[in-house]
C-alpha cells in the first residue's frame, strides 16, 4: 500500500477491557464498520485500518497507532473528518493526538489561499506581528460599529473584524454593516495613510453566503471571518478555493472537539486541520484570558500552523479571548512574528478608542517577537 | 421584550469561583462579549442575555437559567448555534440541558420536509416501526453493494442506506454506486412487490452536493443520508428546504458535542436541533450496542423528536450502532412506533442476507411497539 494516513491515539480503557482489542475495534469502527468474519480478506486488505502499535503510557492510558489507507478518505474533507473522528466521537476515552499526513493526501487540498505572506501583503506589514480588534458589541447599530472601525483604523490597527456574533440581526444587518464599515475603514485609510483590513463575519446560512461573498467582491473587501464549526469546515475549504478573500477562522462551537480525555488534540484541529481547510489565520484564546487554555496549547497550535505540511502555506495564529492591552508587551515576545494580537474589550475600556488603538499598535510594533520562525 | 430564548444550563464551578458571577459571565460571553462598563445601558437592555436563576443542584453543580433575546439569533441557524454553544464550547464545566423555544424563533425554520408521516408514505408503511440496513463495508465494489441492496429489498427491509463512510472512494464512486444500487432496489421492488427506499450517502464536499442532489432527482431517489456534523448542520437545513429528498441524519463527528460534563444534552442536539434543522430521521446508537449510551439517553432523544415543537413535524429515531437482529423482539416494545431499527452487521453474519432480512422484517412487523406515541 502507498504511504498510509497514520493516526496516533491516546486510548484509555475501562476496567476489564483489553487495549489491543479496543485498538482493533477502533480501526474497524473507522473503516469497515462490520464485525470480523463477514468481510472478504481482499476487502479487509484494501480498506481496514491497520493497528501498528499499542503501548502503555506513563499516565495509565495506551498509545495506539493505526495506519489507514488514503483511499478510504476519498480525498474529500468530510470523509477525511469522518475517518479521523466520525463514529469514534460517540465512544469514550479516545483522543487523536497527532496525524502523519501522506503527501498524496495533502496534494488534494489547497490550504490557505493567502497564507502568512498573502495576509501580510493585504495589511502592508512585512515582518512584525499584526494587530487586530473585533467590532462589538452585538446590539449596536451599523453606523456606530462603522464609527468604531474608523477609530481603530486611524489608530493604526492592522485588521478590524466583525465580532463573530454579528450575523444578520436587525440591529446591524449584514449588508448595511459591511457597506458602512468598509466605507469608514477605506476613508480612514485614505485620511491616515494606513492600510487597515476589514474582515466582516461571513458566518451565516449556507444558501446566503454566495450573495454575501459577491458583495465583498463588489466592494473590494479582501478578508472575512468564518466559524468553521458553525458553517461546516468543508464550506471554509470551498470559500478558500473560490471566494477571493483571506479567511480568519473563529473557534466558536469547536471547543467540544478538543477535550483533554476525548477528542482531537487542539493543535491537530486548529493547527493541521483548519490550515488544510484553508484558514489564513486561526483565532484561539490566549493563555491567561477568559478561557482555560494554556500557553503550551497555544504554542502547539502556533507550531502546527507554521510547520511544513506538504505544499500548503503557513497560517497566522490570532490570539484573543480577553487579552489585556496592558499585557501585550509581555506576551508578544513569547510567540513568533507570525502572530496576530486580537484585543477588543480592554481597548473599549480605555474610553478614547483611537488613542487606545494607537498605543496598542505602537507596543506591538516596538516589541520584538520571539526570534525567527516559531519552532 | 417578546418571549425570550430560554436556556437551562448545568454549571460546575471551580473552587473559589462564584456561581452567580460565572452565570453573569456566561450570559455576557454568549452575547455582548464585552466587559461590564463599556456597553451603553440601552444596548445591554436589548442584547445581553439575562440571568433568571442560579440554584444549587443535588450533584454539587448549579442550575442556571438565562433568557436571550430572540433577535440575537438573527433567526439564522449558524448564529443560533453560536448563541447556544459558541464561545462557551471553549470553556469548562458548562452543559446546556434544555431550551425553551419561542414560537417566533421556531417559525423561522421549516424542520423536517417529510417528517414521520412523509417518510412512512415513501416506505408505504402506516403504523409499525420501520426496518433499515446499511450497505457496507467500505472497500466493496458498487456492483457488490448493489447486489446486497437487492437482497435486503427482496427480504422486505423498508429502508436501505449507504454506510456513512461510503463517500466517493474509487472502490465504489458516488455516481456509479447510486446508479447501480438504485437500479437494483427498483428491480427488487418490481419483482418482490415491495417499496424499499434507498438512501445514498450525500455527505461530501459542499461544492459537489448540488450535482449529487441533481442525480438523485433525475433517478427519482427520494431519500439520502447526511452527517450534519461533517457537512455543517445548516447545510442539512438547506437540503431539507430544497433537495426534495427525505434526510436521515447520522451522528458521526457529533459525539463530542454531547459530553456528560461539558456540551449539549444529547436530546437537545439530536432531538430539538437536528429536527429543527430538517432531519426526517435521526440515527443514534441504541443502548447495549458498541457505544456507551444508555436507554434513557435514547428515550430522551425519541421524546424530543416527537414532542410538540412549534409547527414542526416530528421525526423518526433510527436506532443502530450494533443492534443484534436476535435482540430485536426484546427491543422493539421498549420504544414507540415512530422508530426505525437499523441492523447491519448481524444480518451479514447470518450468511443468507435475503433470509436474514426477511426474518428481521417479520420480527419487527410482529412485535408491538410501546403503545401509542412515545411519551
Amino acid at each position: 500500500m502507498s504511504t498510509p494516513l497514520r493516526l496516533r491515539y491516546r486510548l484509555r480503557v475501562g476496567a476489564g477491557e483489553n487495549a489491543e482489542r479496543r485498538a482493533a475495534h477502533l480501526a474497524r469502527e473507522q473503516t469497515l464498520e462490520a464485525p470480523e468474519g463477514v468481510v472478504p480478506p481482499e476487502i479487509e486488505a484494501r480498506a481496514l485500518g491497520r493497528v501498528e502499535g499499542v503501548a502503555p503510557r506513563a499516565d495509565g492510558a495506551f498509545e495506539v497507532t493505526i495506519a489507514y489507507p488514503v483511499e478510504a478518505t476519498g480525498r474529500e474533507l468530510p470523509q477525511l473528518l469522518n475517518l479521523l473522528w466520525g463514529n469514534v466521537s460517540l465512544q469514550a476515552g479516545v483522543r487523536v493526538e497527532a496525524v502523519e499526513w501522506p503527501a498524496e493526501l495533502l496534494a488534494a487540498f489547497r490550504g490557505p489561499a493567502f497564507g502568512v505572506d498573502g495576509l501580510r501583503r493585504l495589511c502592508g506589514v512585512e515582518r512584525r506581528p499584526l494587530t487586530a480588534t473585533a467590532l462589538k458589541p452585538l446590539g449596536l447599530s451599523a453606523r456606530e460599529l462603522a464609527r468604531r472601525a474608523a477609530e481603530c483604523a486611524l489608530g493604526g490597527i492592522d485588521l478590524v473584524k466583525d465580532d463573530h456574533g454579528l450575523a444578520d440581526q436587525s440591529w446591524a444587518p449584514f449588508r448595511e454593516r459591511v457597506l458602512l464599515v468598509h466605507d469608514q475603514v477605506e476613508r480612514a485609510n485614505r485620511v491616515g495613510g494606513g492600510s487597515t483590513l476589514y474582515a466582516p463575519n461571513l458566518t451565516g446560512p449556507v444558501d446566503r453566503i454566495g450573495e454575501r461573498v459577491e458583495l465583498l467582491a463588489e466592494l473590494g473587501v479582501r478578508a472575512a471571518l468564518v466559524a468553521p464549526a458553525l458553517i461546516g469546515v468543508d464550506l471554509m475549504r470551498s470559500l478558500a478555493e473560490s471566494s477571493g478573500v483571506a479567511l480568519i477562522a473563529h473557534p466558536a462551537f469547536a471547543g467540544s472537539l478538543v477535550g483533554a480525555e476525548q477528542g482531537l488534540a487542539p493543535e491537530l484541529l486548529f493547527g493541521d486541520l483548519w490550515r488544510l481547510a484553508g484558514a489564513d489565520a486561526v483565532i484561539f484564546p490566549n493563555a491567561g484570558g477568559r478561557f482555560p487554555w494554556t500557553y503550551d496549547d497555544c504554542r502547539a497550535i502556533e507550531r502546527r500552523l507554521a510547520a511544513p505540511l506538504g505544499e500548503l502555506d503557513p497560517a497566522f495564529l490570532m490570539l484573543g479571548g480577553g487579552i489585556d492591552a496592558a499585557g501585550l508587551a509581555a506576551w508578544v515576545p513569547r510567540y513568533g512574528p507570525d502572530t496576530i494580537w486580537l484585543v477588543s474589550g480592554s481597548l473599549y475600556l480605555r474610553g478614547d478608542l483611537r488613542r487606545a488603538a494607537a498605543e496598542m499598535a505602537a507596543v506591538v510594533a516596538a516589541t520584538p517577537a520571539r526570534f525567527g520562525s516559531p519552532a
